[in-house]
């Protein structure tokens, strides 16, 4: 084995900002420079700016009129006109005209009472200034305007314009120079199709949307291989040109082609080496020729919080802009999130309103999950000094989308169907749109969910052998003295999910105990699970004869997918999954998939839901799937009902 | 006087947008389009989007380390380790690199105790899935990606290109024509020096940026006259190109030259003129051919209200977007706000933070104020059925800023000095930048503004005639029992501010009482108005002998401003005012400027303020502003000290 890298030591996330704020010479580093007012919207300005012109530049009209000397009005009472002459004593304004030589005054078009060719009457007396919008009333020329280091705003555009100013003097704008790294990225640019072992590059485009968002222009340079000269040549070239940071994408680990470090100590200073922060502690930070080298960790999570936690704050010093901060709301953690002492933790978060408040869920914590990037509303920080939190606890959550959203968030746990994903795309394209954010934990889970009132719809597939109903009984049993309402999804069916062909000539559950059958089982707490369960017991087989009994997922597609791979030779899953990836069914069961909801809790979102669900457009997209059946879609459930 | 438009009956703001969106086809008017995935960032889908690839494709280590059986490790224990055999048992993993066929779990390299150039031993044993990251674990092929009319973020980005999505489905962007209108109109992008009677145009690059701000391109149309002609030729040609939107700026009103109106009912129809909001009232709403006309008010104020309060919700609604929601803050108000019933009120607001709560400062209410843009934090709406809201009650106000500045902001009330402008400035170049909010009312407003705890800091320079001092006999007389503590910024020269040369020989406050002489004064509590007061009396004149006492200016520079144009002979007023414009200064006093505080109060931009002002640098620009003496600046005042 190579020689690994070890870190230096990890540090605090502040201090290492503060490390590189103190080793970056910034008035060197961004310069300043002259831009045209009317391009200069979200720029900073370098310097303060003053008027040259006042605006108004005169004294004018405020209202449609006459214009008047006041004194001459001051005696007009109703029933007592003053008369004056058009021309010497009044003259017609509109709004913005500017007020004639020694007049003082404006009277509203509405005000005269009579009129003639030669003069007006008027019975209401003008007081000097009325309805005069008066020179410099809005800018003073030579007066300071705009502040330096101020971010312009499209207001700001248009006081530089009224006020004279045709170039005002920013900063300029900062450059990011991004180099994809690694033998086993795919150049996204190439449309690849990835082999295992290889994966298509898309940090850059991460980075170069958050870096846009900071005002930053962003260059992706081509994807440089796993090899020491290539990558310094590259980190060289982009230092020598007009880029004022580098990122290195991946490489910045401990790994054995990790060159991130010695490439930046080789060419300049690695200030930090490993940030206290999970994910995202393998981020280098260093600097090369007065310019800021980033060594960024190539998974996707971890490289969005170097840039989350180290480029924004620095971005915006370098930049002069104030950094961005989250608003930040109080949620309840429907889910406990246990922690490592000694390292602080950040938390991506589904959030949603249920009731008076919000409920926060806990995302997958994999550094690798980029799908959590795009599922999260919200992110919470587990600090350094503790285990964890607790489920029911009320947490911090800085929020990634406006607080507005949170409200149109519909929280759905419980067990999956891709009736769900259908149903949270159309709830997108109504006029009042609605984001379902769903979280998969089974129906049991979701039945908990709602106990805890921390969902407000839980799908739930539950099967009571001894009755032969669907659901209720558990809601007896479970949620025992609650008002549940339950609507149904669909009927659908669940069977054995087999690579094309059935190679194994797979027939029923009676297969399962067959040595050559390696079974992918779902986990427990799942509607599927305690499907299969059932059938198990019927055909008279122990779950210890069903090799794979114990190795789980969480959705039927992630069965399937074991199936395609081989990695099983079946598994039970809904009929949709197998049609999805091109795989065999045998059908083995139909079950009611309902939503449940408390009444209680049920708000606009709940009713746009059930509003949906009774479309015949619906209904015709779930029969479209295949392996559905729509007869009892959109009606409320009641007990007994079974399948209908 | 030609005939007047009369408004149709105004209707409030949410009536005028669904009037809009009813008139208005979306389907037809905003089309799909498909663009590459790396570029869609910021736009919104028109259709749901599947995964293509999963992601990862494979099973992959998610440790550096060795790949093994994991079956071949459970009898590892410390002191009994099981050996496993290279190549065969156990294969060297990087992070990312795809498992071996047969092997189910990586063992971290810190895990391995013994190895040599054949094998490794270990004393843990290594779980089924241990340290793997499993195919499809973060993207399952054919699954719902993200749905329809989603914003996608950089995040979205990213998930796109590594489920293999190359392009995407995405609503067209909005396109926005502007007309700027009026014989009256400068075209900025000639670098115009306006002459009475003209204006700057610069509405077009406010909208510019409020619509880039929505997503939407922006195209501004060359200026066209107030010519009923042209200016429909100018609407049709908008309407006939690619725009979804054409804004035809000013002429929206009832004026005679007001032609928006009839021109849109003429090409189309009027759906609304007028709605139930000041500023904004004189709002258009039409469509022409299947696209949305809007007419905008031109005095700016009303122009944006027309943006933010018709157009956001309206572009919102073409893009399919969220409309974006502000913050709401509570805050006090510190001044009344009187409103005219039967109409909604907008008002802005300068909030910063002082102590535990915010205060909220009403801003001019002009139509025609362009800085009350640039100055708000925040805009509160005064209710149709309100006469006004009371100072120091509670209000609620939407910010236009982070929530984050306005603990940065520091709210300083009182009196106007030049050197409050040049502090603020200083102190954004610091590296915890300070936002000055400054309202000019006065020294006497300032030291009311301290008694209710409304502002931070206060200017004022009252100068005490019975015992010669400046400041603390005030704050005896009108804070009682309360701790001030009082800073000096400078020692200041007061005098008559008179046209360059001087032509009337104006001397000193002897001279005011000529019949030549036309004064122009500040307004009451000002401490300038004190002194000229003082003045006066040493020299017998009556007040009701000095022409245009009555006549008051809130700032030195608007004084200046009215001794440049002749509308007045002279004024009392700072040196630095009349440097300012090139205006002669006949000296008259010195006097302490001071910035007064409660310690209760004082808090880190307090201390900031104190500690820029005792630099030195500080005091060389004050000293080259001339008319100051630096003598005093920085140093915490005593009761008696006079000039020091």
């Amino acid at each position: 084995m190579k020689q690994r890298n070890i870190y230096l030591k990890t540090v605090p996330v502040a201090e290492a900002v503060a490390l590189a704020m103190a080793a970056l010479d910034r008035e060197t580093l961004v310069r300043a420079e002259t831009v045209p007012s009317h391009q200069a919207c979200g720029r900073v300005t370098s310097a303060p700016v003053y008027a040259v012109c006042s605006s108004p530049t005169f004294h004018s009209a405020a209202m449609d009129g006459y214009a008047v000397r006041a004194e001459s009005t001051f005696t007009a009472r109703e029933g007592r006109p003053v008369r004056l002459a058009k021309g010497s004593e009044c003259v017609a304004v509109n709004t913005g005209h500017p007020l004639p030589e020694g007049m003082d005054g404006v009277l509203m078009i509405e005000k005269v009472v009579r009129e003639d060719d030669g003069a007006i009457e008027i019975e209401t007396p003008v007081f000097p200034m009325q309805h005069v919008r008066r020179i410099g009333e809005d800018i003073v020329a030579t007066e300071l305007l705009l502040p330096q280091n101020r971010t312009l705003s499209p207001y700001d555009v248009g006081g530089l314009l009224s006020a004279g100013i045709w170039e005002v003097p920013v900063w300029e704008r900062l450059r990011m120079d991004f180099i994809p790294t690694g033998d086993e990225v795919l150049d996204f640019t190439l449309r690849p199709s990835p082999k295992p072992g290889q994966v298509i590059e898309s940090n850059s485009q991460v980075f170069a949307g958050l870096a846009a968002a900071q005002g930053c222009l962003f260059t992706r340079v081509n994807p440089v291989p796993d090899n020491e000269e290539a990558l310094t040549a590259a980190v060289l070239a982009a230092v020598d040109g007009p880029a004022h940071v580098v990122v290195v994408g991946a490489g910045s680990s401990a790994g054995s082609k990790d060159y991130s470090r010695s490439i930046i100590a080789g060419l300049g200073q690695v200030l930090v080496h490993g940030i206290d922060v999970m994910p995202g502690k393998p981020s280098i930070l260093g600097v090369v020729k007065g310019k800021l080298v980033v060594g960024a960790p190539g998974y996707p999570v971890s490289a969005v919080v170097c840039f989350e936690e180290l480029l924004i704050p620095l971005l915006s010093w370098l930049s002069r802009r104030t950094v961005p901060a989250r608003p930040v709301v109080e949620a309840e953690l429907s889910r406990k999130v246990p922690s490592k002492l000694g390292t602080e933790e950040l938390v991506r978060l589904a959030i949603g309103r249920v009731g008076e408040k919000y409920v926060a869920t806990p995302l997958g914590r994999g550094a690798g999950m980029l799908t959590t990037l795009i599922r999260a509303q919200g992110v919470t920080r587990i600090p350094t000094d503790s285990e964890g939190t607790e489920a029911g606890s009320q947490i911090r959550a800085e929020l990634l989308v406006p607080e507005a959203e949170l409200d149109q968030t519909l929280v759905v746990v419980g067990s999956h169907d891709n009736i769900v994903d259908v149903l949270g795309n159309e709830l997108m394209g109504l006029p009042r749109p609605v984001r379902i954010s769903s979280s998969h934990v089974g129906s049991m889970g979701g039945l908990t969910a709602l106990k805890n009132r921390s969902a407000l719809m839980a799908g739930t597939h539950l099967f009571d052998e001894a009755g032969g109903d669907f659901n209720f009984p558990f809601f007896r049993k479970y949620l025992p003295g609650l008002d549940v309402s339950c609507v149904n999804l669909a009927i659908r069916h669940q069977g054995l999910i087999v690579v094309r062909g059935n190679p194994l000539g797979i027939g029923g559950v009676q297969d399962l105990a067959r040595p050559d059958v390696r079974f992918i089982n779902r986990q427990r707490g799942a509607g599927t699970r305690i499907l299969l369960d059932y059938h198990l017991k019927r055909a008279g087989i122990d779950p210890r004869q069903v090799q794979g009994y114990d190795k789980e997922e969480f959705t039927h597609m992630a069965v399937a997918v074991n199936v395609l791979t081989g990695t099983a030779s079946c598994g039970l899953g809904i009929y949709a999954a197998a049609k999805a990836l091109g795989l065999d069914f045998v059908p083995l069961a139909r079950e009611r998939y309902d939503l449940a909801f408390l009444p209680e809790l049920a708000d606009w979102k709940t009713e746009t839901v059930l509003e949906l669900i009774r479309s015949e457009a619906f209904k015709a997209r779930i029969a479209a799937l295949g392996g559905y059946e729509t007869t009892l879609t959109g009606r409320i459930m009641e007990p007994g009902l079974g399948l209908g």
